[in-house]
């Protein structure tokens, strides 16, 4: 599944915020407010290992992303896909999302914590935009 | 479930919009931006009748609101909780939301269509907020 050239342009505007959703154990969702950078045609998401929403995850790999630009909320991206994790580059992921969001050297919040990142690649697999 | 006055706040911003996800017939979740006012406690949205959406909380009435300040998107509330839905006040509810989001005299966006107005109250069941 490709992202069309006006869904990138939406995903690409800096410092935008996205919404994840993903599946509780009960069949609710469960949404939270995450960044995220756009790889080709999948997003990256960065989470915690044994956070609520990476067992979410690692239960059920469907989720929804929505981005909506700031400026006009009337444009917006849905993708719905599944999430496939790894360890492996966690710590990178996280260090250039603060770059590009808080314009840090690197992410110090999970300084003097047993935080393990996870990489959370999203494939879309339907994209819904307007 | 009471909101906070921290929720209550944060929500009352004006001209702010929310994310709703919902559950497809698959589990999967499907999120959308919405307009929406506060009632008390309670959450209001606007939908129409057989949308996807709207059929998919007929189905399932559990949902999850998500606003973020957009001056400062690290502030959030999530609402998790059920809809009630009614045709009663639809129109009036919709004329409301375009008036505050809009400046418009009343919502124009259904003339010509066949569209039915239904308004969706997001009970809360658990408030997650930061």
């Amino acid at each position: 599944m490709m992202l069309n050239d006006k869904a990138k342009a939406l995903l690409d505007k800096p410092k935008q915020f996205a919404t994840i959703s993903t599946i509780e154990p009960d069949g609710r969702p469960q949404s939270s407010v995450v960044w995220y950078v756009r790889d080709g045609d999948d997003v990256l998401v960065s989470t915690v290992a044994d956070r609520r929403k990476h067992k979410n995850m690692v239960r059920d790999p469907r989720v929804t992303l929505l981005v909506y630009d700031a400026e006009n909320p009337y444009e917006y991206v849905e993708i719905r896909g599944r999430v496939q994790m790894t360890t492996e580059g966690g710590r990178e992921l996280i260090d250039d999302l603060a770059r590009a969001y808080m314009g840090a050297d690197r992410y110090t919040m999970d300084d003097g914590t047993d935080n393990v990142r996870v990489v959370c690649r999203i494939v879309a697999e339907k994209v819904v935009s307007r």
